[in-house]
């Protein structure tokens, strides 16, 4: 019913450690390049995967691992993929071997993720060298560490948690995230780690983790490329003695809210921190004949790479939003659409029934300038609504991606 | 069987002429912004539009005026796309209306094309001025005028033509086209007016228009973003004096031939002047199971933002492609799949079976460097081939449409 933030983030649920070091995958000293989150107890799991068909080798294990629905630790690197790799799956369970080894638990207990470039040899070697120092460094202060470590060219770590209350007692929830291109998700997204001391069946985390990813994750686009190694995973460790959530019901709302709340914060962090981006933008579909149509809208709206660069110059180009609309293969009549734009500098109506209306190019601009921009669109056609998250198009995405490897 | 490109565009066949001149929809007098092609007699035209829900005006007049399967003039002007406003259709009713009293025609024998920023009123007032002029600037000379009179953001005129030989007689196919940005063609593309003096029944004209889009224009994506102005039309005069082609067969197969080598010139020299790009990108598939999938798959590869910016940047970027590959949605086994990039300095294998490969990445550097890419992509899994076209992604796309309206 209810939640708020709190600081901190996967180690802010009871029974969580974290840390983060520099192993060597990086040439970069300064830069940690890997981290790992620890329970005290083994807990409940459930992730969501990308549905690219080339998939990760972390990805391929990680699946193995969690087929029975637990997991007790995640061991996750930056700096290379592991993906296309002809020996990458050995290299992926040797990740698992060498952390469960170290912490004393089973290796199918191990969540596994990597990101970086595609198609380079993981070497073994500083992982090796790096875990047990990640072991000895593990602590409840150690979240923020863990988040840099999954970094790539992110400019910012991403760290939110939420208290609630579930059947009568706190519980906590907090999640890291990466990911600044390469981002279109579709059923999960790049990587995010969620932990909480809620305790919840397999099946209900499962079921909740797939609801949450597809309100929050799955409508960010920074561009369009549904990366090879997304992924969102939750561990509940079940700490804060709730009675376990077992069915649908109040508690499993309660759940599924804070849950969301997490993961679509990390969402619009990372939407916010889109490689080049200077801008936050949220499209806000009202109106639309089913959740899905409004969804499909948002979505839509947001990829547009031209609407994108306008908003980049605080350009009120509205004839890009529908245009984007009528692309979107939705259930639209664009006779009855409304577009909006709105910042914290206030708000102004640009189109109504689908044709321009006058409006100051100046009060236009002045909201535009701001760095979260909402773009809002009414459908006029029935109740359906959803939001998603993007950014601007800037000089800097090209510059970043014209030379990435190098 | 065969043909040959020759000098010329739209006037290239026999009985029609062309003009361009500037009627003042836009500021810059230096600049053309309205043109016309007419026939000496009537022909029979077909065309194919923008999927996108938002249509312009000028397409539902054209629509309309094309129904009987007839035409004898196009108008078109750029610097406005008479998009998303209220009195747009009787716009372009209008622009139809004063084209057939000066060149004494019937109004629903010209199809009508805009292009340009959307959701500003068509002053009407200019064109109203400008036809007179264009008619009598009407000559076999006049087409480069008429290709730069639709050009917007486009740097460079395309034009292109070739003589084949239909039933013993010497039959000519020319096209002008303009297409820069907002280019993601679906069933059509942007404006893209070809005239030819082949004997052909509207119906076989139509079929062949359709065949032929689908396999050029809409195997183009500049930025993903499919306008809503789109449009191809093809008229056929019948002056070449072959026998009339009413059916499948020889006849039919050497015309859709010379039409489709048009059209996809076209393409590629859209694609190579798409907004602010340095270079056309061709992917071409093969081994696919299906065509369906070999287009899908190149299409994928071509519209990835982040392989895009890699080109710009000259950096073998592989794994950018095997991503694009594997969210395409098409049936591949990623694990066959072998990759290769080629200019005119040579071709280099970069990924086989999925697997990067060791190779120079000083050659493939050289290779990258030019202004005319092939990425190659062998599925080794059937006979399906296709190739789409495209551009790089770079600081211009973003500057061009940071600010497009001022």
């Amino acid at each position: 019913m209810a939640y708020k933030y709190i600081e901190g983030s996967v180690t802010a649920a009871k029974g969580f450690k974290a840390s983060g070091v520099h192993c060597g995958i990086r040439k970069n000293k300064t830069k940690r390049d890997i981290g790992l989150i620890f329970c005290e107890k083994k807990c409940t799991a459930a992730a969501v995967y990308t549905t690219n068909l080339v998939q990760s080798s972390p990805i391929t294990i990680t699946k193995k691992n969690l087929a029975d629905g637990y997991a007790q630790a995640v061991i996750a690197n930056s700096g290379n993929a592991n993906t296309c790799n002809a020996d990458g799956d050995i290299k992926a369970q040797q990740m698992c071997d060498l952390t469960a080894a170290a912490l004393g638990i089973n290796a199918d207990d191990v969540i596994v993720a990597s990101t970086g470039v595609i198609g380079q040899i993981l070497p073994i070697e500083p992982i090796e060298s790096g875990i047990p120092e990640l072991v000895k460094e593990l602590s409840e202060q150690g979240s923020s560490d863990a988040a840099e470590a999954i970094m790539t060219t992110d400019t910012v770590k991403k760290e939110v948690a939420v208290e609630t209350a579930i059947g009568g007692k706190t519980v906590k929830i907090g999640g890291i995230s990466k990911g600044s291109g390469m981002i279109h998700p579709n059923m999960a997204t790049m990587l995010c780690f969620v932990t909480t001391d809620a305790a919840i069946s397999s099946e209900m985390l499962d079921k909740a983790v797939k609801e949450t990813a597809d309100e929050t994750f799955n409508m960010i686009s920074i561009d369009g490329d549904t990366s090879t190694n997304d992924m969102l995973s939750v561990m509940a460790s079940g700490l804060a003695g709730n009675a376990e959530i077992t069915e649908a019901g109040q508690d499993y709302d309660d759940f599924v809210e804070a849950l969301t709340a997490v993961c679509r914060e990390l969402s619009k962090k990372m939407a916010k921190d889109g490689e080049g981006a200077t801008k936050l933008l949220i499209c806000k579909v009202s109106g639309a004949k089913t959740e899905k149509d409004a969804k499909g809208v948002a979505k839509s709206v947001i990829c547009s790479s031209l609407l994108k660069a306008a908003m980049f110059g605080a350009d009120a180009n509205w004839g890009r939003v529908l245009c984007a609309i009528g692309y979107s293969g939705c259930d639209v009549d664009v006779h009855k659409t409304d577009v909006s734009f709105a910042s914290d500098k206030g708000s102004i109506s640009v189109c109504k029934n689908g044709a321009g209306i006058e409006f100051s190019e100046e009060t236009a601009k002045e909201i535009l300038l701001r760095d979260e921009i909402e773009i809002i669109v009414e459908l006029n056609e029935g109740e359906g609504f959803a939001e998603a998250y993007g950014c601007d198009l800037t000089y800097d995405y090209v510059k970043i991606n014209g030379d990435y490897r190098t």
